[in-house]
């Protein structure tokens, strides 16, 4: 499949809300690779595919996480983690994607990880601050953005960490680990 | 050792400011225990000794974690945690306590846990919440804390969660496990 066919593939399932929303994590991972020292290749096919199951129904992506072995732990957490593991089986089994960072970019940009890929990192934090997106903090993490991914990040985390703090939510053990790895390597 | 030789030993070995914390602690554990249907001595007992080394100079409690084999993940983060474990292993140690609960009261009175008895409920939150604290949020613990347990720890963690994403600070996973597993149990 080459990238326009991907492209109109993806589209076409999703709102079109939310294909403006990957148009603009693809132009703003591209971006940030460039910036970074990352391939904007392989950076805006991650991007291309980040939500492919977003809209899958929950029962759907509950059956992927089932009968493909993903971590089952997912299925005590919030639904809206699983479109990102779910995501990159899609894209591994469906589109044919066979690079693992691709694909690792795909899984972890919705919780990040321990020890994140360069990769993961400029798809999780375009994800933050493509253009469209508006929230508190948004203009400081697109701030940082310009000089350092890691503090980019941490930033992005904080303000979902914020939010779930706010809305009494859970808060996925992975992104704290994420967010303590990125500290890790800078303080 | 009777509780008042417990009370002297434990006052020698902290300033005053500190000694005054440890009575509010006492105190108010007693209340919580009443008030939520917990052993009201077992409760004064895991306060009294909460704080025991948490005036040991750094070295002390880490030969104790290294040496006791306390878990070593501990020294990957704030040394702030690690007055809990290593008073713990004080009291079983040095003070001869050996109710486990009342340890484990102690041991996870700072970072919490996954699963927390109703005991280290009572004293992790008298901790947050003892006449002497002043934060940003204790008012709204006190109020919880007249009618729900879980809700006002949950509140009383939202407020550490917050300070530590306020100061670029890592936050200890456990904290995270304990406040997941509280609201799991009540939303």
């Amino acid at each position: 499949m080459n990238r326009e066919q991907m492209i109109e593939s993806v589209r076409a399932q999703m709102p079109e809300r939310r294909w403006l929303h990957t148009l603009g994590v693809m132009e703003t991972s591209i971006i940030l690779a460039k910036r970074f020292g990352e391939d904007p290749i392989r950076a805006e096919r991650a991007a291309i595919l980040h939500d492919v199951a977003k809209y899958w129904a929950t029962d759907r992506m509950e059956s992927v996480i089932r009968e493909r072995g993903l971590p089952a732990i997912l299925l005590e957490y919030d639904k809206e983690l699983w479109h990102a593991p779910v995501g990159a089986w899609v894209a591994e089994h469906e589109y044919g994607i066979d690079d693992m960072e691709v694909l690792d970019a795909i899984r972890y940009h919705t919780s990040g990880r321990r020890g994140m890929t360069k990769l993961d990192k400029v798809v999780c934090l375009a994800d933050y601050m493509e253009p469209g997106r508006d929230f508190p903090g948004v203009d400081n993490i697109r701030e940082l953005s310009e000089q350092d991914l890691d503090k980019a990040l941490v930033a992005g985390f904080d303000s979902t960490i914020s939010f779930l703090l706010q809305k009494n939510r859970r808060i996925f053990p992975l992104t704290i680990e994420a967010r303590n790895a990125l500290l890790e390597s800078y303080i």
